[in-house]
């Protein structure tokens, strides 16, 4: 079933990415860079009380990723698991490629003037169109204790890595399939 | 701008709520309560991997406020303010009437059986459409300290609490307008 929608862009990202295989994968391991949110004409007293916040859950439309029509395939290599080959299920990682390309990046809100909003923490390339911006609440968003994060556990994960870092070993050829 | 898309329900919610006004605003507010998603045929291969991780994020297309080509008020007052009657912008809440009606819910992951997924952390009405599931992971999804959460630290919160427990107080009707 599909929900036919016309989603409305709020607003727009400014990094200094163009590549997506050049750009880091998380916000979150890559906390220090910073980058810009222009919002569109129209939206900006949504805003209001924002300031007030340290961070907020920028979500966005993958746009590089979205083929309408085409369904990624449900099971894939993560970024992060290039190196061992292993795949999961998409809804078991972060990465872009999902049923519904919506992204989910917890920024650090630095500073509001007008329609611009200066924030830290880039995964995002230039121009991805932002459908939605959260501000963060710890009473909502905080587990309590350490939860189990899956494959993530397992995984060494260098702050600022991007896609193209962690490509794939090189190997033999794969065998004729068929 | 917009984008129009179809986007794909990779499943349903069941909870108990069938009236928005009844269900508990947040599900990290209600962190006991269970609910279950069905996932729809054809993504199930998506979840591999899912049940390792402790919690998730539900991201869900909040249908019962979905008015296609109507944009809300960029300003209201949040559930959490009623009493107080005090305006907020739409993207300073975590309310459910946004320009996208798009949701956002932590959940805790308590079992999966085929298409089933058991979930505690119920903050949606019955048969809310999924749109997508992400792993929470803490590397990416907790700031660092205690990070400012603008008015909500103003704010008295009880777990559990329903929008019709936040009415408004009676007062003296609105004086004509125009």
């Amino acid at each position: 079933m599909d929900i036919n929608v016309p989603l409305k862009v709020i607003g727009v990202v400014h990094t200094s990415y163009t590549e997506l295989e050049a750009t880091p994968i998380q916000a979150g391991l890559n906390r220090a860079e910073r980058g810009t949110i222009e919002i569109a004409d129209g939206y900006q007293e949504g805003l209001d009380g924002l300031a007030e916040f340290d961070y907020a859950w920028l979500v966005t439309w993958l746009h590089k990723l979205a083929e309408p029509g085409i369904d990624p395939p449900l099971r894939h290599v993560p970024f992060l698991l290039r190196s061992l080959q292993r795949t999961k299920g998409i809804f078991a990682t972060r990465g872009p490629k999902r049923v519904n390309p919506i992204g989910l990046s917890l920024i650090r809100l630095l500073g509001m003037s007008g329609p611009l909003i200066r924030f830290a923490g880039v995964d995002l390339v230039d121009r991805t169109p932002v459908i939605d911006l959260k501000p963060y609440v710890t009473r909502f968003d905080r587990p309590a204790g350490d939860p189990r994060c899956g494959w993530f556990d397992q995984v060494t994960i260098s702050d600022g890595i991007t896609p193209a870092q962690l490509a794939r070993p090189r190997r033999q050829p794969d065998p004729p399939t068929g």
